[in-house]
């Protein structure tokens, strides 16, 4: 399936404002509670955003764009939300995801890049090497596993007050979480 | 687990506009596009929304304070989209849904009903007896579930060009897929 850059962007600009529409001033009875044990709640899941925007995407492509494979991408931590999150209101942490997107998709169209850039490798330390157009896939397919993440762990808050209507609703079914990144 | 019928209002009166951001305008790449054989694109799954807006939520709700365990539901139509949707635009779509939301919502506070309301039953068609508590938490829990799946519809359009990234986005994974309602 061929990658068009601006579907790309089109979607990664789009995600901050739904997720914006939908968490701001929802009661903390959604946006703060998780699926149990070390799961993240939606505001986790706000600061690992802001923090992938920091830490992962665009220094990726800066390295790939830099170095190729023969330098490999530096590792990302799954826990550095932790930092981003501390003293924060759902509030701020939505200001800030907004702000860092902007600012990286900013830097992404500064780039200039060309359909055949996409093609472009770098070397991932797990997976080896990986296409400049798998990555920037990856960063549009990373808002919607954590917009899917977000409706699920918002359904499990309701998992027992819809009663027998739980058979029915796939989100209360999914077993599609995400691994590290 | 108490149900506080503001924690539900909020949760529904959001919806509209957190599936207007992410998808107005957005190209028909994601928004046409299914996940094969006769599963839904996001543009249909607006149509179920709004169908299920019309001869769902409030007419059992209405029903349910009517004729108590009497005259069961109505069954629901789950290919009832197919005439919400016809010669319409993704964009219409966002509008007719915001509008049945905002006046069923209207309605649902005009009932004015007390927390011991939300234990009055009803009669599900194949359930039997049900509460409008959890009639009214499977509204907003249905919202969820497809949100749920407009984000996986959506990732399920890059699933090849994200490359070997797909084993880490839990969105591909996922089994979650509701039945009937």
């Amino acid at each position: 399936m061929s990658h068009d850059l601006q579907d790309t962007i089109s979607l990664l600009s789009r995600t901050p404002a739904a997720l914006d529409a939908l968490l701001r001033d929802l009661p903390e009875r959604w946006t703060q509670r998780n699926e149990g044990g070390t799961t993240w709640s939606a505001f986790e899941v706000m600061g690992h955003l802001i923090h992938a925007e920091r830490a992962d995407w665009i220094p990726r492509v800066k390295t790939l764009l830099e170095f190729g494979e023969t330098q490999p991408f530096a590792a990302f931590d799954r826990w550095g939300h932790e930092r981003e999150v501390q003293g924060k209101s759902l509030g701020q942490l939505l200001d800030e995801f907004a702000r860092v997107r902007a600012q990286n998709l900013d830097e992404l169209r500064g780039l200039h890049l060309r359909q055949e850039d996409l093609e472009k490798k770098g070397l991932h330390p797990a997976f080896g090497p990986v296409t400049l157009s798998a990555l920037l896939a990856t960063w549009a397919a990373h808002d919607l596993t954590h917009l899917h993440q977000i409706s699920r762990v918002l359904a499990y808050q309701y998992r027992e007050t819809v009663g027998p209507w739980s058979v029915y609703l796939g989100v209360l079914q999914c077993t599609g979480h995400s691994a590290a990144s």
